[in-house]
């Protein structure tokens, strides 16, 4: 009687800590958390419903690369008024890259809750995106279209779409800046300094200083990518341009 | 004076006509009209906006394309909780093939709305699909993704996506039907009897008699299409199995 109280004890506490991670990714409650199970079940599990049926996160990464898809395509719509059809398409195919999306489940240390028989080192890199898109069709079934539109927002378009860098006019803000730097020569430091953030995830803190006073302040899961982000910030703060912006 | 006011009341006219059928293909209001006239002009009228960009129908039929792809994607993952991706993904393919929208558009009779300096009749059978997809995007637009995915259940789900004949074990239950009474030694007769409706469309009306009395009725744009859907009701009507139902 013991020992399954401990059991279960440990599933509950085990849960918990599922729900609350997930609760900081999504940035909202999950209703059904049945749903997200099913996210991060991988088919090596074998697992099956009632009816026989396999629960595993195949169905739902179908549907999610359906509604992430219609989510960048609107946004791009909307963002780029006088791009054509052409554009609109090979634009939308570089943020929903494999690559892409492998960085993004892998930013957020999604394999970390997968449920598998196999060990997680053995997958290949896709594993993260696809658990990335799985988890967007389990908001869609939890919490319908606008809230998935919410989260693709915060997770996907706000930190990664650039359409500069997309277009590939800008392949780095960081050497744009200090390039203009160097121009103009004026003494530049990227600095990075202690980050209190409690997220899930080791965070780095960039001050990008000009002189002695600093021009804006950036945080990422890398110091690489703290000081790109200091660095744009930096390069539309102070107005600066690229060439193909002047012509 | 007097011919400027005859033009402006002839387009105001028009564009009355215009709002009042798109209102019957929608099933709801379009709150704004100007997208929808996008949704229907053809690029060789060359119109532009005010910041010189092409107003055609071709960035509306990349978003419509693409929230089409999703609600069929949800509709599928909900509707058939036994398939698997591929399955799935090979469905949606179906639905959303270009034969299948361009029967959808042109069923609809979308290109009498197309505003195009090319004769309608040169264009190939993909502008009723194309105007489709982008009235899927306008409607987007306009109205939001709920809007979205009621226009496609009720224009799309509910008369086309038959899931047994998607997955091409029923061709035709028209052809079912006559197998069934000609097993049973039962007299069966397709009446086509006067259509009452106000459609903007011509609608056919079936009658499906066994013997003397009526077991369904069915209207549709074509009396072949009719016949089906009046076969298909009386098939589930009769409570009719499918040889590979029984197993």
């Amino acid at each position: 009687m013991a020992s399954l109280k401990k059991i279960f004890s440990s599933r509950t506490a085990k849960n918990g800590e599922f729900v609350n991670s997930l609760k900081k990714i999504l940035g909202f409650s999950p209703k059904d958390i049945s749903i997200y199970e099913t996210a991060f079940t991988h088919r090596s599990t074998n697992e099956k419903n009632n009816e026989g049926q396999p629960q595993n996160y195949e169905r739902l990464e179908f549907l999610g690369d359906s509604i992430l898809g219609a989510v960048i395509a609107a946004h791009l719509y909307k963002k780029v008024p006088g791009g054509n059809e052409g554009y609109l398409t090979k634009m939308r195919s570089k943020v929903v890259s494999r690559e892409h999306l492998n960085e993004l489940g892998r930013d957020l240390n999604l394999a970390k809750f997968l449920k598998t028989t196999i060990p997680t080192q053995q997958f290949s890199g896709n594993i993260h995106g696809n658990v990335f898109e799985a988890l967007v069709g389990a908001i869609y079934l939890d919490r319908g279209f606008n809230y998935c539109e919410k989260f693709i927002h915060k997770r996907v378009i706000k930190p990664y779409v650039d359409i500069k860098k997309l277009e590939g006019k800008v392949i780095s803000y960081k050497s744009l800046f200090i390039e203009w730097c160097q121009k103009n020569k004026k003494p530049f430091h990227f600095e990075v300094y202690e980050d209190t953030g409690k997220d899930e995830l080791k965070h780095f803190a960039v001050r990008l200083k000009l002189g002695d006073s600093t021009v804006t302040k950036a945080r990422a899961t890398s110091k690489k990518k703290a000081e790109e982000r200091a660095a744009k910030r930096a390069f539309y703060k102070l107005n600066l341009r690229t060439d193909s912006d002047k012509a």
